[in-house]
């Protein structure tokens, strides 16, 4: 971590699950960095930590994530941004077809194809525009001299689809963010950079994400089920620190992570 | 394509390249097929068929794609849709970084991160969002007894990523199409429908697609000679009767096709 | 098919499935065309088409197949083999875990880790080692100015993994397949060829290939089953013929099929 | 570590490069952990850690691995294997087509089909047959009711095909792998076994693999300056730490590593 020292970590989707527990041990690994985290919500976890600052911001909003890289800029000049975490993300639970055996019991109730529209396009803006829109703008204002990391936190539903309808359109937006590592990889070659391009895919991983998506107890009590085997964001954050702690001249690409008892 | 006979097939995109010209093989194979074309601009080109109906539609609005729906059910009762082609798309060149070593002469000029913001998300719209509203809205017209088609148009950009930064996120954009034909293809299954879900991924095809992305004379040229060696959309059109003419317990799931001479 | 007349066309596995099938739709489209087929036993079928010949020939044994490239040089002088279908191909059941669970009544019965080395050899070498073998050979037999095509049988399953223990191996050769021919594309760019490589890649078809897994009565009896919704050597034969058939500036890179039918 | 006292770790290719640098790893780790390795070669580099122990053995030859089962069955009654790394491999370069322009250097000149079937098979019967038949064998010795895992070191090669014709029929091999290892994930679901299945897929190594492929001046030049970017033996040996100390319940599938610089 000591090649970090006096630059900016940014993570986005801090106020909850992953990234919350990244800038837990971001801030406990290193007092010579600067955290910054984003999220719709305000962070107020990290309060007592006198290098972390915190920024209610939707990723999907250029206005918004602008308007945080200005304030960036002014609070902290002279200071690089060498770590990015692109981890802000949600799944809503629609199936590709309107049939109601494909639904179940955290199935999104849809009046009206614009209500359809809104779902969808709530995961694509957050998950795919979001997240390149943090990476254009924050790739500003990274020293491409200097080790660095972009990291996606991508899925397993990034790498292959898994026959659970409500999760189809969330795996077509993971799938476009494997092909955005890869380009921002591509292009941080093409520029000489010495930043690293990075992608997590997890399995189920024991966050707020799943069960957020029904109240219904049915659902509850099969979650409580499936999360006493999930895995955890401490080994995610365990995968992410193997990318930012790699040797400058050492990439990881690709961490793929699941439940042990997970089949698919 | 007598079993198509009756029946409705609507084509995205129809106003230009592929979408024209696979209508255009439509109505020469049928008389007994009504073909629909949407597109942002009125189609004028088959005026004299009385089996073609042209509708302007911009696919990635939730309102214009429900009021064709409604439309087609009141002018054509009684009659299924069994074949759509998610045809439309588009992509807009702009890296995913800031770099000017990575722009060329036809990439787009922005000025701001809202700029930036337009560019990305037309193409997310249209070729993902635009597409999942055509295929969950058209999938209830359909009669899923009978055989039937919902073909989308990838690109073999939807397979890998090219080191060609202008058209990473475009590459984005058909990476969800890659997860959402194959989503689409299980919900099929799961609902034990006879309709078949396919693919087609093709490389440089001879259309308006990539000269319209610059008027600059160098881009022009360069453009002619690649077009010279591209496929055609007639080759296009072939693949997509192969999967609409084989027999309907055949199920073909993705034809990739590139110029013989293209490297990568 | 024209552009073939006075060429040869050679088929590995020609004494059954799809292989058969091949040949006969060949030799029913051309008298031009010499059509060679490759097999362990004697092809009788097509004795009664002058321009059929066979050989037998274990794919797998480079002096075997050198000595059908050089009876084929003797035979044909000045003719150049413009078409390779490397069709021969086997599975064989066993899984890659020794746990009777995995077993089911087709899986094969081993005695040692000698029997588990001949059951996995048996499938690379034959699926991999004799197609890479062939394509070496037949490749300097090629003019490589004109149009032409290698085509690789590959299989669903050299696309994903399922969860049938006993084609796990099958499998593995499988995803060698899909490296070798983009590997041969990539070559044949290279040396600025006109030859094309595809690759179709079938779910179930209704051949002896899983038939002859197990006569056991009851694997027969599902076996059956499974036949009747089974895609066809003919489904198949209109593949190869879409990528044998396009101009010569349109190269087919690889067809997924299934039976519409199919879950996995 | 600790979840691994008093059971036995097998290392294959222990005799250099990656695996002699895990096993060095494992015994500095652990003094509780017996570590055998295996290679071709006599392995001296241990000799004063009276926890390990070498044995000379060509994975691909059946009879060879059994006498080395048999053997640690003999010296190690009652202790399991909970650990295995198959990591033995090599590639031979030779291109898939035969012409002049396709060979550099450090191609192997080879004078008859005979000698290409032996180049090719060679790196078959390693990478592939030889791995499944460890895996095959050594799963029989391990404890499926307490932690462990398969680690198959597989490459980038593994993943995607890059336009180097010497490298493409070595990336079947790791092609091959890629299905294997996800292979073996199912079926260690299917038998609701404790042990995980792990990949690793690094891009280059400073290692011998590459620097053996020629003795030729200019090749070994290149070499000395791709080496300087290269990853090490440490970075991969970091990596398969992160599988083999995550907690139980947690699987990593694959780590994809590449040099920082690398660009393909
Ligand atoms: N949990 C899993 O099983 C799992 C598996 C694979 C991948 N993932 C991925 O892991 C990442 C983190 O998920 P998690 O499991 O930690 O879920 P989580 O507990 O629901 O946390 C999601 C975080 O993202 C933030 N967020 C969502 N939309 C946002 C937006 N538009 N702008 C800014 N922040 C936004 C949320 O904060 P606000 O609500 O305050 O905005 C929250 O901090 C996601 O990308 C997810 O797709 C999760
Ligand atoms: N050309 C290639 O090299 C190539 C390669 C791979 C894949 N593709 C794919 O092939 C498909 C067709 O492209 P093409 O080559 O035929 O390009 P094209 O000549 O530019 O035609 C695109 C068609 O899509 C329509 N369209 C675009 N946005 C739309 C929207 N929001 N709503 C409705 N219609 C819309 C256009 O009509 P309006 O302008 O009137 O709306 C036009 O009819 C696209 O999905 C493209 O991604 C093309
Ligand atoms: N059937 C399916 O469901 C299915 C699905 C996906 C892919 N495929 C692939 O399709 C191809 C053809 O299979 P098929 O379904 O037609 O099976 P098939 O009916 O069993 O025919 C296989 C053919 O390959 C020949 N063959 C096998 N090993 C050979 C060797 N070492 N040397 C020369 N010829 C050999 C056989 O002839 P001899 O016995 O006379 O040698 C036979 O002609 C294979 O590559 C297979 O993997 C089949
Ligand atoms: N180096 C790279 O750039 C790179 C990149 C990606 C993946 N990999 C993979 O990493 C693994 C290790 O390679 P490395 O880089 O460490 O290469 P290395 O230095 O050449 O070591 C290879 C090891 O494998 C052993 N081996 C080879 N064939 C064997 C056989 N038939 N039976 C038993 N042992 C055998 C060798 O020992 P003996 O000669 O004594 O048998 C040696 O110990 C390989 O699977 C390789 O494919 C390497």
């Amino acid at each position: 971590m000591e090649k970090f020292a006096g630059t900016i970590a940014i993570v986005t989707g801090g106020s909850a699950g992953i990234g919350k527990a990244l800038i837990k041990r971001l801030l406990d690994k290193s007092v010579d960095l600067t955290v910054v985290g984003l999220a719709r919500r305000p962070i107020e976890e990290f309060a007592s930590f006198s290098n972390f600052r915190g920024f209610q911001c939707d990723v999907s909003k250029a206005d918004q994530v602008q308007a945080v890289i200005s304030s960036i800029q002014r609070e902290f000049p002279g200071k690089s941004v060498q770590l990015l975490v692109n981890n802000a993300g949600h799944g809503k639970p629609l199936p590709l077809l309107d049939h109601s055996s494909l639904n179940d019991s955290c199935t999104i109730k849809v009046d009206s194809l614009e209500d359809v529209s809104s779902v969808y396009a709530s995961q694509l803006n957050t998950n795919v525009l979001g997240l390149s829109l943090m990476t254009r703008a924050v790739s500003k204002l990274m020293d491409h001299q200097k080790c660095g990391n972009i990291i996606n936190i991508n899925s397993m539903s990034g790498q292959r689809v898994v026959p659970t309808p409500n999760s189809h359109m969330y795996s077509a937006t993971k799938f476009a963010v494997t092909a955005l590592t890869e380009g921002t990889r591509q292009e941080l070659r093409q520029i000489n950079s010495s930043i690293r391009a990075n992608q997590i895919s997890p399995g189920y991983v024991d966050t707020d994400f799943f069960q957020a998506f029904s109240m219904e107890e049915g659902y509850q009590e099969k979650m409580k089920e499936i999360v006493k085997t999930a895995i955890t964001s401490e080994d995610i954050v365990n995968s992410i620190m193997l990318c930012v702690e790699a040797q400058p001249g050492c990439q990881i690409g690709d961490i793929q992570m699941r439940p042990t008892v997970q089949k698919l």
